[in-house]
């Protein structure tokens, strides 16, 4: 990837072959974009999914059968001349595996997929620079919200401290929602539902299991830590009520799921949690409304850097895997550097408590939401 | 660059030898930075000054001697073993010169430099490429805000069709100490002095021409558009009064310079300027005080994406270049594609308005400072 490349389009001179793996909402928003004829560089060649028949019929008008392949079988894609693989299935397995398995065969991969990411990126990562290959994963957190490369090339030159965010666009619709409309939670996520933000089982969005998942990913990418998902703390925000909102609101502030990590690197000591918590009216965490994300990272010499946008939905995660994709089709030779990650530090337990900045002053100061 | 890339540290086998261009502000905070034990993968082994002398005595607590040679020659940098040149001199001419020559002689380059990039980026990044080097320029725009990567790698997957940012330290630094003062302009601009964020000479900051500039750069990034600074539409804040920002106070906002381009692909047309705005007291404008700077960037498919941090000093513009040294240390032989960029567009002439935006409703519109 360039930064220094002024302009995408047809700095190709070979179109680059695309798979998508998996097309549900975020693998037909990849296919759309690239479908359309300003993507020069980018062909999608190979489209998998266990209903491929049925959705090869439906999407006639958009995915030109002639020049895509539609198939069930993951082989026929890993066997292909495609260059990168777009994964959007979600889950541990088989996407960990097919990964695994589409580096192998000297593909790159573009993934959105959170979990495998958080619990198998260094091993994929370290495959990828042994094969010559580039794994990206830009959409896997905060959808449209470039932090992945905020964090990990942005902000490299710096030592991160510290990284609080909003980082799942479910809960962030469903707690905004109820914040405008008084309404209960099971009324904004109906809603939520209706605009689709959230699905039939939203128990790891409110449950913080997702924003923990994305949390260990920038953990690694900030701080070069390997941390379990499952050892972040979480409390629920499912149990967030319309008086809470209320209550929060008459001290000036509302209700985010908050996801927080700080690091004391001179006694490797790290703090990270998920929570709803009381934020100050005036920040960017209250700020973000309906599925949007935002993050405030603090460096050694850079201070607070904010960055906010869409955290969910097809067309913004898609804009995320197209921009990973375009990086790969500029530099398809680049090598991928080997993780660095240690396991040795302390994980604090957490008392859910967040310091003010600049950034928040003067409202209110944040606290956890203690209806829990 | 490799976003897939979990930490920096360690990545390079051997290090990656540095020149500095330039010891001033930036230029030594870089080479503090540098002096640093932390980033083993970065050597730096040439310094150029004009007052290389002086600078090697008052510097020598800092900079060792024995590993780093001091010299006033640009010429013993050129024909030396260094990887990678740090230019942080400024101004168009010689460095634009020098960088070319740095390029030539097969060495990568890394610039703060923004007039540089906005008049002779497309030809330089041109050469880097056919020499198979790097030409990195994140600090010359946003100082440690990432927007150079934001733009032109996160968001590389869509169609970007508007920004409006805070482009310029030094004004803001100048509006927020007079809007939280209630001073004089000029007594902010001496407070402003005092704290290292304002020029002898702040013509160019308070007249636009350095937001210009780096407007240009983003218009290049953003559309593929070869736009001339001189030709972007400039008011000035010079003449900004303690009135003015009682009078934007009254309705509930506050006075920014604002850098603004939208582009529209259908008819060619650009609209760019930079001039005093009067911003909704909610939005990311009024909350960016001192130094910050602050972007909102739009796209068809991602929305509204904003990005906000340190936009002046030597430590935050360290962060920048040593983002973009280890973006190059870590992937060296990466060949950097030509820009495809065009003048075939029409610049519209500059009304100075701005359309209101999911994140600055419900408060009041944006307006031209009328007093200017």
């Amino acid at each position: 990837m360039n930064t220094s490349s002024f302009h995408f389009s047809g700095t190709s001179p070979t179109p680059c072959r695309i798979a998508i793996l998996g097309f549900g909402t975020v693998g037909s928003a990849v296919a759309r974009r690239l479908a359309r004829n300003d993507l020069h560089a980018l062909s999608l060649t190979h489209i998998c999914d266990r209903r491929a028949e049925t959705k090869q019929a439906l999407w006639s008008d958009v995915v030109d059968p002639s020049r895509t392949v539609w198939t069930t079988s993951v082989d026929d894609v890993l066997t292909s001349d495609v260059d990168v693989i777009v994964e959007t299935i979600g889950g541990v397995e088989p996407p960990a595996e097919w990964i695994r398995a589409a580096l192998a065969s000297g593909k790159s991969v573009v993934t959105a997929n959170k979990q495998v990411i958080a619990i198998h990126g260094p091993s994929l990562v370290t495959l990828a620079e042994r094969q010559g290959r580039q794994l990206r994963f830009e959409a896997a957190v905060g959808g449209a919200m470039p932090i992945v490369r905020a964090i990990g090339d942005g902000l490299a030159g710096d030592r991160i401290t510290r990284i609080v965010a909003i980082l799942n666009g479910t809960t962030n619709a469903v707690l905004s929602c109820m914040e405008a409309r008084g309404c209960s939670l099971h009324d904004a996520l109906a809603d939520a539902r209706a605009r689709g933000f959230a699905e039939s089982d939203p128990s790891a969005d409110l449950d913080g299991d997702d924003a923990a998942a994305k949390l260990a990913i920038l953990c690694a990418l900030a701080f070069g830590l390997r941390v379990d998902p499952s050892q972040i703390d979480t409390r629920s925000s499912a149990g967030i009520t319309a008086h809470d909102l209320a209550r929060a609101h008459g001290h000036g502030g509302t209700i985010r799921q908050i996801a927080y990590a700080e690091y004391d690197r001179d006694t490797s000591t790290l703090t990270a949690w998920v929570a709803p918590i009381v934020v100050p009216g005036g920040s960017i965490f209250a700020s973000a409304t309906g599925a949007q994300n935002a993050a405030l990272v603090t460096g050694e010499h850079s201070g607070e850097t904010g960055i906010f946008g869409r955290g969910a939905g097809g067309d913004a995660t898609a804009v995320a895997i197209i921009s990973d994709l375009a990086a790969i089709a500029r530099d398809r030779a680049a090598i991928v550097p080997a993780p660095v990650l240690t396991s040795d530090f302390v994980l604090q337990t957490s008392d859910f408590v967040l310091p003010t900045s600049d950034f928040t002053r003067p409202t209110s100061d944040f606290s956890l939401v203690e209806a829990v």
